[in-house]
């Protein structure tokens, strides 16, 4: 069995949606799987000191163009949501206590969770929101709701932090392949020709 | 005749030199020139108050394996330098007198210019490395000299780079086209789509 690519990211990243729109088939193209992870993006800004790259002069004003223009030339849908940034543990959380029932399931309500904050532009930060996109997959709710507030599930979720920065992460999307980390959505197709060709 | 492509870079950027190995060659594909634009990209961090990329924790080391393994995905040999960063005011002045000159000539100065930093590690800061450099391609070291010590070649220099400014940049390679910009040597495939299509 190949290695499966390491997809961390944070449920509010614009670039990370536009990877999660694209790895996963990628991957089945090399015969790999995704193992996907949501941290907390914010541990990474207290490591590398960085501000939010909105919020940076010049940069941040380019940066929004980018990712608009970039979900147009990937042919994603993509809406710059009215609320940003906001808070996503709730729904990472939801993440791993699903993962830890059905895989496919947790995959299948993170696609949810990303489509709803970037397209629609739901507050994603409500666990009344996170509750109805989960319910919209037949998962119980109230369950969700008694999960995401279990001490072992946040501590899972800072446990998958800790393990990304140690990884060297520092912002989102950041794929691992066979070792290798790969920083952005726009790094595909380098990890394409990694895939291709064993590693170059 | 259509728009040529701006580009804006400091000889001390990697990525630039990444953008310049590969940006005539695209442009000349859909009939398009280039204007190649050296500034001082020290000016674009007093702007975003960004620290250097490679001093970042995390993220400068994750560059540094990034730069080496894109130049080696695009196929452009590459080495980093012993000294790094440096100064590249005397390179870039030298760049617009020449070109005030010969165009084409001082096209064949950058690249020699960023071969010399980044194949063969030359300290470029240094008059007599940017001298002997220009001399290789029959340019007069002296009238050099004396061209990039000239009031109106500093102020030329300034002046670019506070253009470059204020069109939105704040890192390197930082290209114009038809008015939109693009930032990153990764961007080149966007930027091929857009010369394909006429934007999208």
């Amino acid at each position: 069995m190949p290695n499966p690519i390491e997809f961390y990211f944070d449920f509010s990243s614009p670039y990370a949606y536009l990877g999660s729109e694209m790895i996963d088939e990628l991957a089945a193209k090399y015969g790999r799987k995704v193992q996907w992870r949501p941290i907390m993006l914010g541990a990474t800004f207290q490591k590398t000191g960085l501000p939010l790259l909105v919020t940076i002069p010049l940069k941040g004003e380019y940066s929004k163009h980018d990712i608009i223009r970039s979900a147009r030339y990937y042919g994603i849908t993509f809406k710059f949501p009215a609320k940003f940034p906001l808070s996503t543990q709730t729904a990472a959380r939801a993440y791993y206590w699903l993962h830890g029932q059905d895989c496919a399931k947790a995959r299948a309500f993170s696609h949810s969770v990303f489509r709803a904050y970037w397209v629609d532009g739901r507050d994603i930060a409500d666990l009344a929101v996170v509750q109805k996109i989960a319910a919209g997959l037949g998962i119980d709710k109230n369950a969700l709701a008694e999960a995401v507030a279990k001490p072992e599930i946040k501590e899972r979720l800072k446990t998958e932090t800790d393990g990304a920065i140690a990884k060297g992460m520092f912002g989102a999307p950041y794929f691992i392949v066979d070792g290798e980390p790969f920083w952005g959505a726009d790094r595909l197709p380098q990890i394409e020709h990694w895939l291709k060709t064993g590693g170059f």
